[in-house]
């Protein structure tokens, strides 16, 4: 039966050809082994073992649905059982979207400094896969990009597995999270590829001010390195605050805005995202277009249900649904920031918008723990409150608290972080103090 | 403003680092150029003008939701509506999937001699996602892999943008398209990282016996390499055939199944697929699970609604709806094998499954074309029908039809290939054939 092979040997014999693999040796790619979640990788190496007498209060998930507090519209909802009932979106959508879709999305941000058309939109697998195709796109193996420090992991995630070097700039949690434009821009070299711009802010919850933008895009403008902006949480920022995006602030730096309906309409399960095209100057051209086509071609895009609903969803939802949102998330904010405030040994620093807190640790104050992976640990054990260790964002002696979980959690996590560092910590006493002079 | 800059330049002005950018210079990266779609750029490539005298027919398309004539199953629509209705699947779902619809994917194709639970599940954005983690995760760049000729292009798009050699092995048109055993397992060596098998095969329509995949399984056993099968079209197969999916008939070849709704469901556009793992000789070991788990979480999975209709869609919808699209492929599929087996010029092969028919041009006899993409480009122009060349497959001289349009279209198609070729057939005439010897 298997006799045509020459040698006639068969079966599960090993034949002459010394070119032939001798034993199985199936091993995971190098790129899936540098595919690396730090998130993952911490949280997983951290002992998570709630105290038994109290239950647990998650404040580590930036998933807002998770409580059942904070349901999307039913206009939302309501959209995609018409585009199913419709029976027009169970077939293959072109890889980059219905041309209706992108023309949705196109729309409902495209303004007068900044306009779009369908042409500019790509229809992605979530905000992440808009990422992804944003940074494939530009970058090459040996590239670097800018990343916020601290920041959203996905960046570099999707870099190093790429062979993309990665660089952090900083920011300043004393000016409200801005970029330190200085240190940015020292960063820069002729292999940096790409910036990625991350406002409104996870994890900082920051907003950034029209003038700190135009200086980011100074920046970029006269170093000329396009932008990645990940606005996945733009417009969800608190009354009084005022949400710009980038693009409409700048008529030469080519800039990727990265989004979806994730966060703002609180279905991040769906996968829908998009890449807006902004590009006024044509210096992407057709080159950075056609790339991200056929990058597109790939998965062949989001899901067409929810792309059928994508113009009801975006034109139909009510403004009070957005409202009542940001309303609870600001007032959950304030009801953190004040309780954490007046705990000895932290610092928390008010965001403006998305849904996260930052919250410094005066690690000095705190023997008892290493660092922010060693405090927040103790605080699951101790106190049942899990909130992730900064440190998962690049930035130590911080943790992150997520602001969507229902009012009376938030007050009761906030008392247990009270009590929690009530119990650790320890007033730098004189001895110390003159020991280190 | 923008002073802090040592040299105190701001603006578009440049600076004194030598190692920044002078100018605008964006370019794709060469991984997005690197990704080609053999179909679009020969498609893109025709001049495909109808004759205006007659509507057009396509036949070239991969979707059967296209014409409206065959419809998903009422049960597949409710269950995601339900899934809607109850609120539960709007978050975030591990990147792997929800582990109840994993395990349904694994119930669902579980059997005795290859048993399958949840954990060796992974959900993906369409087969087409499960199809690149599988290779993702197999290969690294300077391997190559073995893919069937013809074949489904996709293989080659993925592995070339990721620097993965391809190798082409040989289907037999005359052994109703088997593989060509001894050109495939000539074309191993010690680079080879995965061998690809689509049974039932798109573009053939041709499904394997048990026997011939047991030869399939022997030469990747004895030469240790690991199997790809894209099954998309499993259990597509007509009456009086069996599919047999390959993995139950191996104890020891690791295999990644690749699956989905798209092709048996007739809901391409919803981007559900599926991995399934099977490794009952622990030959991919953690590595390679670890490695598609970490794949997965870089753009997070399938839509979360879709997912939790999952359990409804595989357990709920009736037998009647799978062989009412089975029977009327079969029919159209014999309509069109017997009005073409009689063309003078043409040879059909019948096809036992999926949705396709490769038909040979005995190109000798259409002097007026130079090639399989010139005949279908006249078919267009003349007739406004339009096929697939099968060089878009790697296999040139044939075409490519599609057989899910209503039966009238594929009947008044037929009748206009058979006009089309009546038109350009030359019989060889005695000289031509006396000059040859
Ligand atoms: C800053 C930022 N960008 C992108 C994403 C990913 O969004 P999506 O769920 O649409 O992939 C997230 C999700 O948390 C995020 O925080
Ligand atoms: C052989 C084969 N594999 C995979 C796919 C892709 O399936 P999906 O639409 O689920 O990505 C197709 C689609 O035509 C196909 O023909």
């Amino acid at each position: 039966m298997d006799s045509y092979r020459n040698n006639g040997l068969n079966g599960n014999f090993m034949n002459g050809n010394s070119s032939l693999r001798q034993r199985w040796n199936v091993r995971p790619s190098e790129m899936s082994k540098k595919t690396l979640n730090p998130i993952r990788a911490i949280v997983d190496g951290m002992k998570l073992t709630p105290n038994p007498e109290k239950p647990m209060i998650a404040l580590s998930i930036g998933d807002p649905t998770v409580f059942g507090n904070m349901p999307t519209d039913d206009t939302v909802l309501q959209a995609v059982k018409e585009a199913i009932d419709s029976h027009k979106y169970n077939g293959y959508a072109p890889s980059v979207g219905y041309q209706k879709s992108r023309e949705a999305v196109a729309n409902f941000y495209s303004c007068p400094e900044a306009p779009l058309e369908d042409k500019d939109v790509i229809l992605t697998s979530g905000c992440s896969q808009a990422i992804e195709l944003a940074i494939s796109v530009l970058c090459n193996p040996g590239d670097n990009i800018l990343v916020p420090r601290p920041g959203f992991s996905l960046y570099k995630t999707l870099a190093v597995s790429m062979g993309i070097q990665v660089k952090h700039y900083n920011l300043l949690p004393e000016k409200s999270w801005e970029i330190d434009l200085q240190h940015l821009e020292s960063l820069i070299d002729d292999k940096t590829a790409c910036l990625i711009v991350n406002n409104p802010s996870n994890p900082c919850g920051s907003v950034f001010s029209r003038e700190h933008q135009h200086k980011i895009l100074s920046v970029a403008s006269r170093n000329c390195i396009p932008i990645l902006a990940d606005e996945i949480y733009g417009d969800m920022v608190f009354p009084g605050c005022d949400f710009q995006p980038l693009a409409p602030l700048s008529s030469d730096v080519p800039i990727l805005s990265c989004g979806g309906l994730a966060k703002r309409w609180l279905v991040p399960g769906w996968r829908m995202g998009w890449i807006l095209i902004h590009d006024r100057n044509d210096i992407f051209g057709t080159g950075i277009r056609e790339g991200l086509v056929k990058l597109s071609q790939r998965i062949l895009g989001p899901c067409t249900v929810v792309q059928g609903a994508l113009e009801s969803i975006l034109n139909d939802t009510p403004p009070e649904f957005y409202q009542g949102t940001i309303s609870f998330l600001k007032s959950n904010s304030e009801i953190c920031f004040s309780e954490l405030s007046t705990v000895p040994g932290l610092n928390p620093v008010m965001p403006s918008g998305a849904m996260y807190i930052m919250v410094r640790i005066e690690m000095e104050h705190f023997p008892d723990f290493q660092n922010d992976v060693e405090f927040t640990e103790r605080l699951v054990t101790e106190q049942s409150v899990f909130c992730l260790p900064a440190t998962a964002f690049e930035y130590p002696n911080f943790f992150r608290i997520v602001v969507t979980v229902p009012e009376e959690m938030m007050i009761e996590a906030c008392i247990r972080i009270r009590e929690f560092c009530a119990r650790h910590y320890r007033p730098r006493s004189q001895d110390s103090h003159e020991l280190d002079q």
